[in-house]
């Protein structure tokens, strides 16, 4: 494991940890374009598994994907007051639509005479691209629901950014659903938000808190912006995916009305729901360990990797004779498995390479296996090696894989409780989150309050949670009377 | 069909036909960006099964998917020479980073002090960002070859635009891929050529004539473009897909080198090979008609749809139990079923919106059906109806579609047998390209010849084609010796 002899410890220093493992995983790499990464072919494989499964579960809940522009009208972006408020800041400006030569020699230059008259913005949300279609679609009840979801590019100019977690460019799915009436819009933004939270932890293993989150928070133009919130390793939370039920203020603001069943017009009722790239790193932080990646067996590329070990090609060949018929048992199961017989690279060379990777599973066998009628089998999440019979190995591996999947989800929702407490005073809460962890603590509601909470320690509201403890109690900072304690935690 | 009333016939006008088709087949239609469309679910449904067909194929030959920056700084374009003239006439400037209040009241507005040291354009294609990626990526020969492919959108200023034929964003997939050796990158620009051709005929049921391009109509920056070929029924030539041999182009450029086996440093060897959304306009063009989209089974996102003739629900409720085995047995042999009992619909309304959209096979059953134990069945390629019996009708169904998916190939092949034709004088050349088609004629191989007969027929070469007549002969232009015939036509 030569390779990993610089690799900084998680305890050393959580964040450095996180940019070498993304690094030596090779899951992505900075690009020469400020703020966007260039995602690698193993980190993009894990992508699409998310994506493959996300975009089932949109579909067996009625939804169809189309495809929006990429760039949008300045003036649409004014539309809605709110909206243009949170994304203006930060946003690529396309202006001109011609390079030419420069006369002076100076190479090529931008074309001035190709000035746009109006200049667009590559989207950072498709809200006001799609209601303005929308208008066009909505003319009557019978219209409605409109249940559309985007695989797609966005942009948004972060100053401070980190692969994954904050990019200026990240790819994600925005759903955007119209509506009749406003339950069944709340509706829908709820079912999308149980989707999410269903993706996190039984495919990813990241278990989740969901709740609504507090108005300081909310995406601008939502009336509630409902959220699955994480607990990373070192404590911090990663939001994880958002579900918005945005009211009226997207059909106002485009003018799309439709005749309801009395024949009277009436505002189209919205949400819009995203997750994007930002998964790859709370998959990431949540599960891996100082050795590198370690990934649930339901979004690894490579669930199974096979090593012969081998000093010429009769070894390799009679081991390939031998592993031949457990391949084909695997495969046969839908495992995915590499047998990785490449004679450049030494047999440690190759368990290193992919542990770093995280691969759940690892058989190795030589020629003393092929004699006893054995195999090594290495469970990356423990790390823990067992001698086994070949015989019945499929079958063995396929309950291994269950249960990895299992024990991850359950070693995250544990360290989860174990940095989850309750708080009653501002005195402790101050001390308490310098140690990380969710703090469950009252607050009376006001946006004062909670920009105070935030000044002085840098801990945001998560969100109000939907589960758990619904006592009422005081505000720990001011006193006042609160309906039930909510998440408070430093956040990525 | 009243709905289709107002539909242009393809004899009086092949062009506005395909606009109207586009739209009433709920595609996709114009945005309110310029240029750019929207991909209407079922269009987008559609393009995803042409992704999922082609993402297998790629697997199969060994690529990997990976995602590169959406932006590519304007420097690069410049470093190789052809591809800057190619490309930077036509594309999207980012130059600014932020908008603001305008301190005047002026609504929204650019703001200056936000300006790019360097601006940024939106990529035309990815070769210049890719290469400076694949600098790091690539040492010694061990490292390759690379074999990766994008899925993604691109931007290319076009000043007239049709859906789909031509937009200024559009979606595609592009594979680049790096190589030790010229003659492996020679075979892997051909290998994807033939990977595009099969999926053409035995997908999209579109006969394609495979070739290489002239040197005028190279891809900026190659040393060698493949191309398929499509003729459309208006008898215009479609370029499909194209597969470009890059030399050692881009590793110039970008200072990519390798140390091959022995020691020494070598210019890596490339190439790059894509397909778009256009493919949705080769597909309609080839197979629709007067009264809609006609869709191959293969790529049909509905392939049967079953409509009840029902006047009450007792009717309705005896007629799905009728008919849900079969719906269950199709389903079993993983054929698309869509079983349409809307109420608010009318019978005839939902045969004349499936016929436009091309649902391949569409049952209808009423009560006097149940007595009989009959179905009746509507082929959407030929218009035929049948009157089956119910029992087997699975069975039936499948062989169908089949056979749906083979007749509109041949048709198309046919088609463009009886428009293909042999010249061997210029004044019958210009006299036929008139009527469309592929012309067969000898060219002289330069570009003053090809250049002299695009100014005066509007035809250009589409290529000089593998397979088919090898005889030399004299070019019907200059009389100087020609070593085959080549395809002339004009083209989208």
């Amino acid at each position: 494991m030569a390779e990993l002899k610089n690799f900084t410890k998680r305890s050393d220093n959580y964040s450095q940890w996180y940019n070498e493992l993304v690094i030596k995983a090779d899951l992505a790499e900075q690009s020469a374009v400020r703020g966007c990464m260039v995602i690698k072919p193993y980190g993009y494989a894990i992508w699409e598994k998310m994506q493959h499964e996300l975009d089932r579960m949109f579909k067996e809940t009625g939804h169809q994907n189309a495809y929006f522009p990429l760039l949008i009208p300045k003036s649409f972006l004014s539309r809605e007051a709110d909206h243009v408020e949170g994304f203006a800041k930060e946003c690529a400006v396309v202006t001109h639509h011609r390079l030419k030569n420069d006369p002076n020699g100076g190479g090529v230059i931008v074309d001035p005479e190709a000035r746009l008259e109006e200049e667009l913005i590559i989207r950072p949300t498709s809200e006001t691209i799609i209601w303005n279609t929308y208008k066009n679609w909505i003319n009557s009840y019978r219209d409605l629901p409109i249940l559309v979801n985007q695989w797609a590019n966005v942009m948004r100019w972060e100053m401070r950014t980190r692969m994954f977690l904050r990019t200026a460019e990240f790819l994600w799915q925005e759903g955007h659903t119209a509506h009749a009436t406003r339950e069944e819009a709340e509706e829908e933004a709820i079912r999308m938000l149980n989707v999410y939270a269903d993706f996190a932890e039984n495919f990813m293993a990241v278990p989740v808190v969901k709740g609504v989150k507090s108005p300081n928070e909310r995406f601008a133009g939502a009336l509630d912006t409902y959220t699955i919130e994480a607990m990373m390793q070192d404590g911090k939370a990663l939001q994880s995916g958002t579900s918005h039920f945005l009211g009226q203020n997207f059909a106002k603001a485009f003018d799309v009305t439709f005749m309801n069943k009395n024949n009277k017009p009436e505002y189209v009722w919205a949400t819009s729901w995203g997750v994007s790239t930002r998964l790859m790193g709370a998959l990431i932080m949540t599960h891996s360990d100082d050795n590198g990646l370690v990934l649930p067996p339901r979004l690894a590329p490579i669930q199974v990797v096979i090593v012969p070990i081998f000093k010429n090609e009769d070894d390799l060949a009679a081991i390939s004779e031998k592993i031949e018929p457990v391949i084909k048992e695997l495969r046969n199961k839908g495992i995915s498995v590499k047998f990785d017989s490449a004679d450049n690279k030494r047999p440690g060379f190759k368990f290193a390479d992919y542990e770093v990777k995280g691969v759940p599973v690892r058989l190795a066998l030589g020629k003393r296996d092929l004699e006893n009628g054995t195999v090594e089998l290495m469970r990356r999440d423990t790390l823990t090696k067992e001698t086994l019979p070949i015989d019945g190995i499929a079958e063995h591996i396929e309950k291994e894989l269950e249960d990895i999947q299992n024990s991850l989800f359950n070693r995250a929702l544990q360290y989860r409780k174990d940095h989850t407490i309750s708080v009653d005073t501002y005195e402790e809460f101050k001390e308490k989150i310098e140690d990380g962890g969710f703090i469950m603590a009252h607050w009376d509601g006001t946006p004062e309050t909670e920009e105070k909470i935030k000044e002085e320690t840098k801990a945001t509201i998560r969100c109000i949670p939907f589960d758990g403890d619904k006592t009422p109690g005081v505000c720990m900072v001011t006193g006042k009377p609160s309906a039930q304690r909510v998440v408070f935690a430093r956040a990525y």
